[in-house]
């Protein structure tokens, strides 16, 4: 399993100070939605540059213009790119295109996707690699937790690999494991946490096993 | 009727040699998605700040984090900011709070909204200033034109503003006119034209009526 920082409220200044202390725990550093509308791909430039140890994912979530958003993203190094799960095929297949001229990935993001079995079937066989279980961040608050729509993901046995992102916190990691999934996204349950680099490294261990 | 230009496959530099000659026949300058992925908010900060005679559009196509996001895009200056008709309605809901703080507007973009009648009466009950319906870039090929999709949300007679965008050239506008909309969005019909300038001023004075 893969650990995801989602770097989407601090500044590219803060999100320095912070990686510079927690990139050897991480495995793929998210530029995430704010950030990027803040600095547009410039974080991306600069994290790729600065922590070749880790991939980089920008989350630019894209809804259209499939190939021509895609390859402003893998041009600045992003390993990683997002589309919309409620995007029209058309799109996911543009950035599944330059993703295999740039030999990246796509991670496609199924926030609030309607008919989710049926659509995920039907975004597995657009050749992604990652299908993205993902609580809203304005949703959280409701109390759900991706954990039952990971499920209903694995249950489809999908040729993508599993993600699951939306308000994860240390104490879920142990079904998430169980549950399994490719990369386990967490933003504010290490940058909001009282001690980032602590958090970070224990959830480095557990999904590493390292007892 | 008022003319939005998207601004979305130039650089910032492109954008202000084309906008220094067109900007008195355009009403809302859009900041374009691609634009903000290249480059963040510095657009809309530069546009806002050289063109005070137009609306800044802020085409970040919110789908999570609604009230977060949008206060970005306001605090820079963006007089409206796009939310995606596909998201959660605690995000829409959270857009429309922030432009309330800032005076400004919302836009809800319906590209690929499905059970699209629904949709709009539910959207139009958020209390959004805009409902624009948009025919994605990467499915103008197949030959679909927003009229269509103009002409059913017209129909429903809503409570917010209609507004048209996706592939609208010069020769669409007496039919758009005729069918009635509050915002008429040109991209390439502009930018991708042999004479911008000329065509700019064209549209301008089909809108406004001047013969």
């Amino acid at each position: 399993m893969l650990l995801q920082l989602a770097v989407d409220s601090l500044s590219i200044d803060e999100g320095l100070t912070l990686l510079d202390q927690i990139h050897p725990f991480i495995d793929i550093i998210e530029v995430g939605t704010p950030m990027i509308i803040e600095s547009g791909l410039e974080p991306v430039r600069i994290f790729h540059q600065r922590y070749p140890n880790c991939l980089i994912m920008a989350d630019v979530k894209i809804m259209d213009a499939g190939s021509y958003e895609a390859e402003k993203c893998f041009a600045a190094g992003a390993n990683i790119v997002s589309v919309l799960g409620v995007s029209n095929d058309i799109t996911i297949s543009g950035v599944v295109d330059v993703a295999q001229k740039y030999k990246g990935q796509v991670l496609v993001d199924l926030i609030n996707v309607q008919d989710f079995e049926q659509r995920v079937i039907e975004l597995d066989r657009l050749g992604v690699d990652y299908l993205c279980v993902h609580t809203a961040y304005d949703v959280q608050p409701t109390g759900i937790s991706p954990l039952d729509e990971l499920q209903r993901l694995n249950f489809l046995e999908c040729r993508a690999k599993s993600a699951v992102a939306g308000g994860v916190k240390l104490d879920m990691l142990p079904d998430i494991i169980a549950e399994g999934a490719h990369i386990v996204v967490v933003g504010g349950g290490i940058i909001n946490h009282a001690d980032p680099v602590d958090v970070a490294r224990t959830m480095h261990r557990i999904i590493k096993g390292i007892s």
